[in-house]
């Protein structure tokens, strides 16, 4: 058995599951964003103790807990580097904290790491060897697998497709550049663009049903929305060739005919021909249990770390 | 002892070279064009008899040969689908014929993936576990290092970052989308936007001398090609956060001040901060080596091959 633990910005999230991905048990909490990282651990320790709990009565051991972290983590030394939601985690060390508290060996990464693993092993990416993960929600996340392993770069920072450019001197972002696919494409991004094209305040989900009911200025924008996306995700397909690009995050869960179906349509218009003939594109099939099950692989990923803490 | 082979638009060269690089042996040939890929079969296989002999002459074996091909490879079964330069290439099965006729393991692989291992191996990508290398001349391809092993994707097209778009309806690219990096940046796009801008047919050469002698309009068409380089390698920096960009082809060979200092200046502007933190960029060092050197590299890559012909 392992454990997978998500902490996110609105909730922090647990469960117990098998090699196979089966959950035994599932915990979520709202994550308590004005008590800072002391709370945000507690938080963490509290759900862990339930499900070794649980773990102990059924009779089975808890050989690994893995934890993907709603921002940037220090992979190698455990250590989350920023949350993108609670103030204070600077410099945590999440990983060797853990382990004291639960004699366990513990993996920590970013969530969108553990997304690419979940989706990789329990969900649309089964199978692929070589795939990108994009997810598209408040932002834009990602990951790549590459010859059946994590792509995490230098400094486990890989994957980072929400900051490709596609619009030069585009929209200004959230890390301060400007045009990148999250400030063109997240969903803060499509309400923004439809309600300039509207002329009037919509949200994201507004933008998808008037759309949906055939407002032309709504359709525009969802419409150039793919077009920076297909942009994106068409780049990392001619530098990576992947067997398949997995989709998930909010957006994903539109209705096909008005995302995913024109996504795919788009992609190969912005990437080699070769590179576009035999992918595949798939809506991510997670959905809700995306991070735990994140998390679950994360833990299931790192068999040799068992030996650490032994 | 190992034989690389590079076969390119204007040369076929090959090398016998030691496990540590050190070349003791070298030939150069020029590619016959109008006779096919049987011509190019037999100048190849000359410069391995050739070299095998003089291995046989200094008392030593030829362990595996490397081939680096002007043109996409399907790497899994040595065949080589395209040449870019001589017609009649598509489908002829390299790495199998040259087995036979040598007796000896032979790798096959495109001169992109074969430039990338070599300056890994051997030039200014020694010691970077994760790195991205682009060769800039009459085209731009490249390649990747990703935790120590070269990156191919799903069927062997990895790398392509000269057909990554940077200028959407820019410029047509031999590829057939507009705006490649490849047909904004390359030696040939330089010097069509050089004649644009002055008003008369100047070479990629003319440009960089009449920018070194302050000519602005010269001036300007280099700052805006060394914006869309910056732009197509940031955002392969973002996605593959490397330790190290080597630029390698005929470009990196500008004077410095003109072209590789401005375009480290600008790489950052188009990735994540923290991406660009620790990045090395660095011109390449094999230079007029570049072609055997990375066959050499890719023959030494594969040791495991040496089992298939003993």
């Amino acid at each position: 058995m392992v454990i997978g633990i998500d902490v996110g910005g609105t909730n922090t999230s647990g469960g117990l599951a098998s090699q196979d991905g089966t959950l035994i048990a599932k915990i979520r909490h709202q994550t308590d964003r004005t008590g800072g990282a002391a709370a945000g651990l507690e938080l963490i320790s509290e759900i862990i103790s339930e499900l070794m709990e649980r773990a102990s009565r059924d009779g089975v051991k808890v050989r690994q807990i893995g934890v993907g972290f709603g921002g940037p983590v220090d992979f190698e030394r455990g250590v989350v580097l920023l949350s993108h939601h609670v103030a204070g985690w600077e410099g945590i060390p999440l990983r060797d904290e853990l382990e004291r508290r639960f004699q366990t060996p513990v993996v920590v990464d970013n969530d969108a790491n553990a997304g690419t693993l979940g989706e990789w092993r329990f969900g649309a990416g089964r199978g692929f060897n070589d795939l990108l993960y994009i997810n598209i929600g408040t932002g834009i996340g990602g990951g790549i697998i590459s010859s059946g392993r994590l792509l995490r770069g230098a400094h486990n920072l890989a994957g980072e497709i929400g900051h490709t450019i596609v619009v030069r001197d585009g929209p200004l972002c959230t890390c301060g550049k400007r045009g990148c696919l999250e400030s063109c494409a997240c969903g803060d991004a499509i309400a923004r663009r439809g309600s300039e094209a509207l002329g009037r305040h919509v949200s994201g989900k507004d933008v998808f049903a008037l759309a949906l009911d055939q407002d032309p200025a709504a359709q525009r924008v969802l419409s150039e929305v793919i077009e920076d996306l297909a942009h994106g995700i068409g780049t990392a397909v001619s530098l990576l060739n992947p067997a398949a690009v997995i989709i998930g995050g909010g957006l994903s869960e539109a209705p096909q005919a008005l995302f995913l179906e024109p996504l795919k349509r788009a992609i190969p218009r912005f990437c080699l021909n070769e590179s576009a003939a035999n992918l595949h594109v798939n809506a991510a099939q997670l959905r809700y249990e995306a991070g735990i099950m994140g998390a679950v692989a994360l833990a299931l990923s790192q068999p040799g770390l068992a030996s650490r803490c032994q």
